[in-house]
């Protein structure tokens, strides 16, 4: 399915004065966006970024500080300059289309450094219809081979004090609400907006995360991010809030320093994705494009999933628990088999095989089991490094007789390794932990890492957390095993290379609607920023969303139930959990079947409706079957969504069936107020579809018969 | 083998009222030793040792500091003291001697700190006939379950200003060569004492490193160490010059903390061995009784042995390399198969097929072989993690047909795993490496932790890496194979516990000969210090002591021939290379056969002659055979040594073959003057035999026929 690039255009040139290549411009395919890169009397590299003729980004320095060594900020030359287009047609192993095109021009750019011994690298831009990407690349050459960074001072020089969904930097984690506000307002709203969570570095001088997602005032959305994050640091925004300049700030390991190098490597992709229409940024794959294809030979084995599991019930006040013991100070080697049980044990042998029944009775493919296994006591917040062993079962959890009970009915169980964020410890363990998992005939594995790294002072988005995680991955492939990470650094679309790594969290999802609740607005920031960089394991489908339900917990989950429904098809990953009770479902069956229906693959989608921080409206067609889905959700304000089912094909009658919010349906007052119904429609039809405050709406469409 | 204690004495008090419990003593099995421990007004522990009623430490203060927690130093109350004598015999798996005698007093005390929620430790005191150990006990208790180690207090408050054998406190390496000085000398000497080694990191403030040897002016020699070092940082001594104390400094991770403890632990004893004969300092099991016993179910399988290398060829003049390539940057994922040879690679299959040869031709277990697998173009100072896989030949190695013509001689081939002290390089592979090695057949594997270790702050001798260390020998033992440690932590009589890490390096050996060279009496201070803590592959052997045999090396090994046969008895190891080319031992068949005789496991040994840094002899009997070997050697000084053989049975003649320095015989300018002579005695012989200026003497003895 690749194409062969349309054009290739090449011009070299090889020059003696500076100066004279000292301006360098690019295109987009389509004419809309330009790169200009110039270098300033000093020999810094700069770039700006305009789109009609707009400014996009002013000019913005780029370059790395080094350790112990001559920075690469100033002194370069251009030596060549290679101009390219490619055009080409790829087909992940799974997605959110069956076909993604990959289409850019391409400016590379030699830039030497006379004065450190001709020392060089490369930069290499490339221009999408829907933004810009570059990266640094250090050639394997002769006075250059090993190097630390010490910063890389790559600049985001904004045109304003543009709107800003963002989250607070921090080396840790990502599980932070959002805010939104002015650039200007970010140091006023820091300290609110830095909640506490468990393992948390916050970064000292003004930082936020990426994916950021900003609006100008003048209609202009803009996402930077970063794509194919391997080897290297996760990059963080240093945020300029009076000159509105952001600036790369990365993850450092323990002893400050931020990346080690060996050249014939490169740094990820920066990307500035931008438009004038909110849905572009949801329907970009600069991320995906700019990854590397896998180089897994098989992928047969790799499949999408839906799932349930024994996890959302350890929220519910007083239902069961991860750990076995009552005991809090407990060591692998020496405390198994001493355990003092407290009675309320979730992964126990019935209860899985109850989970099981549920699971096959209404085509889940997967039981998620948590807490099946010995460490549970004292796992969380002890730094401890010793903490699982990953094969050993609690005393009331049968492995083999579970599995066995799943396989018979054509579910999998999917194996939980919690690393209590040791790292260390996982890997001892892993090619173990892995082995264990194919005798007994698991498939997947969701990973956990809550808390302080370990190799302490480590942090879960530096450069050796990023290695670990890629590791994981590939070593997982090796046993044929799909991975399903959460608390690891976010993703960069990743997912295209390593496609057994089917989803991630990193960010803050379902399970902190448990523990203070989550904003109406949230999963619409959610869809333009963390999903940016790849799928996440949200959790969604609560439909019980008052926990009170339960006894004493006062937690809510701050949505309408259908929302539950619509986050199917808004929030993508190919792997979805039904994460509420089997209890609940079979109180609301009509509105449970959307979540039986609704596909975890796809041939095409199409975005419809969308803003940031207010709504999102999608419509997806089921990978290899006549079959489409909409979801669309809202924030804390209702609003009626106008659906053009347009997108399908013309000439044939559908079977739409709408899950919709009531009338009076309400996130906090009525959450479970729904309507479910049948209309007829064509590709020329039009819905007009109330939805409530903090609510949503999900269809599904066949072919009428 | 263990015998029941002789007795038990047990006093158990329960004391409302500090002070009543205010001072404890305990003494020696034999009345010599006594230890005082006292309370100070303010809840100090201060303890005291004196032998024979001369003070050997003065008040000396106990007690750690935490991080974020109040410290353990002070407002402490006896609550406890419970006494017992212990007296066991037990057999190592292999050792100096067939049975080990463990004979001691001990007094256990739970100190209390009522000013906070009544957290207590124990203090485990035990005197030996031959020293004092003690150590910090943490058992688990409700308001104590996890702490951070800020440092431990523990104070050897010395009686005057002795002569000390010492090298720099390093956190990192302990090749130092020694510096002998008065206490009060160090801070003069510590600049030159520090000499450059690869990856150091030397103590800012004023340390030395254990074992410390210390000699008092009436002539008592005092070493202080530490036995069974395991989840715990080892301890460097800072040295307060002005008052003759020494107080433990524990090896910090990258954040500076000292260890991380989870409660029902403890630390490593604190080891002083005392006597006024240097020879109850070598001969002292001290160290290895404070061990834990191994829980190997099957040792038989871990077998002392004797080996050769393809490995002193890599430190003699353009011999060989360990690198294939040319190339001075190479990945593993990318690189291999594009090198360029070099034309020196030294493990070829050939040429190891020639030392198997001469292995099996001459008694040899074993061939370590170096540089016989990718990785080594640019291993060194590069900090580079992903260094070596530990599972691919290079293209002229074929490893299936070298361990089938050594295992058809009956030779095993030992493996050779350089980290590059890049140790979560190595546990990421730690399982495919064992088992790579398990399907070829190799049993034992050199290890080699050269560099800056990985994590990136961490320390060769810090807490994570000690546990490193230890994992890879339980991991080990899992696989059947023996383990041959460089660069680890300094041993602690850790191979009683783990019988398969048989010998560690961990000071400077044989390989400084050919980078600058050991001062003569730097093996026998080696007896006093490094020794101390288990067996060192010291590598000996090198017959042809003058480097410039070879061409422009100008280096040269400092000893006569004859004393590196002394080595083999006096360097115990129940691992010992016959470290030189084969070509000289071929030169020197004569010499070369104390070499093939001499055992590596032993029956008994007997300390016939010792002086830190001037001399040692030993002698040894073979374990089952009626058979003994006798090494002495001596520093840069000549001297006449004087045998006793009244370590013979009695009643019968024997033949002993005594390998001298000829009488113009020195190890600058005539090192390979050397005489053999047999002679028959009895074991009321007695020999003077003359040992030449940085000389020795090597003995064997068998019955006469």
């Amino acid at each position: 399915m690749v194409k062969t690039p349309k054009n290739y255009l090449c011009i070299l040139g090889m020059m003696l004065f500076m100066g004279l290549m000292s301006a360098q411009e690019l295109k987009s395919p389509n004419g809309a966006l330009q790169l200009k890169v110039t270098l300033t009397s000093e020999g810094m590299v700069q770039y700006t970024l305009d789109l009609d003729n707009k400014e996009v980004i002013k000019p913005s320095t780029l370059g790395l500080q080094l350790k112990n060594a001559p920075s690469m900020l100033k002194g370069f030359q251009i030596e060549e300059s290679h101009i390219k287009e490619v055009d080409e047609h790829w087909n992940p192993v799974w997605g959110k289309q069956k076909t993604v095109r990959n289409h850019y021009n391409e400016l590379e750019l030699r830039l030497v450094q006379p004065e450190h011994d001709n020392r060089y690298i490369r930069l290499r831009f490339r221009l999408f219809n829907d933004g810009l990407a570059f990266r640094y690349e250090f050639p394997k050459q002769k006075t250059l081979n090993y190097f630390i960074i010490e910063e890389e001072e790559t600049e985001f020089a904004l045109t304003g004090d543009h709107k800003i969904f963002w989250i607070p930097g921090d080396y840790d984690t990502h599980e932070y609400p959002y805010t939104t506000s002015k650039i200007s307002e970010i140091p006023s709203k820091m300290k609110d907006a830095t909640v506490y969570i468990s393992a948390q570095a916050p970064i000292e001088q003004l930082a936020v995360q990426t994916p950021s997602m900003m609006k100008t005032e003048d209609g202009l959305y803009i996402n930077i991010h970063e794509a194919a994050l391997q080897n290297y640091a996760a990059m963080e925004l240093n945020v300029d809030a009076d000159n509105l300049v952001m600036s790369s700030h990365l993850v450092p390991d323990a002893l400050g320093n931020k990346g080690y190098m060996q050249t014939n490597t490169h740094s990820p992709w920066r990307t500035i994705i931008v438009s004038d229409d909110a849905r572009d940024i949801l329907a970009s794959n600069m991320i995906i494009n700019l990854n590397e294809p896998t180089d897994y030979e098989d992928t047969s084995w790799i499949k999408p999933m839906k799932y349930i599991g024994v996890w959302w019930e350890y929220f519910v006040e007083g239902k069961s628990t991860w750990a076995y013991g009552t005991e809090t100070n407990v060591k692998l080697d020496q405390d198994f088999g001493k355990l003092t049980p407290n009675g309320r044990h979730g992964a126990t042998t019935q209860h899985v095989k109850d989970y099981v029944d549920f699971a096959a009775a209404n085509g889940f493919d997967a039981v998620l089991v948590e807490g099946w296994n010995i460490g549970w006591e004292d796992w969380i917040g002890n730094w401890k490094e010793n903490v699982f062993d990953f094969t050993t079962p609690y005393p009331d959890f049968d492995v083999e007789a579970v599995n066995k009970y799943a396989h018979d009915k054509g579910v999998r169980i999917m194996m939980h390794h919690e690393t209590s964020a040791s790292a260390t410890n996982y890997e001892r363990r892993l090619d173990r932990a892995f082995q264990f998992m194919k005798d007994y005939g698991y498939n997947s594995v969701k990973t956990g890492y809550v808390g302080q790294i370990i190799p302490r002072g480590e942090h879960h988005d530096g450069q050796w957390m990023v290695n670990h995680f890629t590791h994981v991955a590939k070593r997982a492939a090796d046993y044929g095993i799909m991975i399903n990470s959460h608390e690891a650094v976010r993703p960069t679309g990743l997912h295209r290379t390593y496609p057994n790594w089917l989803a991630q969290e990193s960010a803050r999802g379902t399970e902190f609607e448990a523990m203070g609740g989550l904003a109406p607005e949230h999963a619409s920031i959610l869809a333009f920023t963390r999903l940016i960089g790849g799928p996440m394991d949200y959790t969604p489908g609560i439909f019980q969303t008052d926990l009170s339900y339960y006894g004493n917990n006062k937690q809510r989950v701050n949505t309408t139930l259908v929302k539950q429904l619509a986050y199917y098809v808004t929030m993508y990953s190919p792997l979805q959990m039904a994460a509420d009770l089997p209890e609940n479902y079979k109180r609301f069956p009509d509105a449970f079947r959307f979540i039986k229906d609704v596909a975890v693959d796809w041939d095409n989608s199409w975005y419809l409706e969308a803003e940031p921080g207010d709504y999102v409206t999608i419509a997806r067609k089921t990978k290899g079957k006549e079959q489409w889905f909409v979801g669309s959700m809202t924030d804390e304000n209702s609003r009626t969504s106008k659906i053009d089912f347009g997108f399908l094909p013309e000439g044939e009658k559908y079977i739409a069936t709408v899950y919709a919010d009531a009338k009076d349906a309400d996130w906090k007052e009525n959450p479970q107020a729904y309507t479910i119904k049948e209309i007829t429609i064509t590709s020329k039809s039009k819905l007009k579809q109330y939805i409530a405050p903090g609510g949503g709406l999900a269809i599904s469409i066949t072919k009428k018969p």
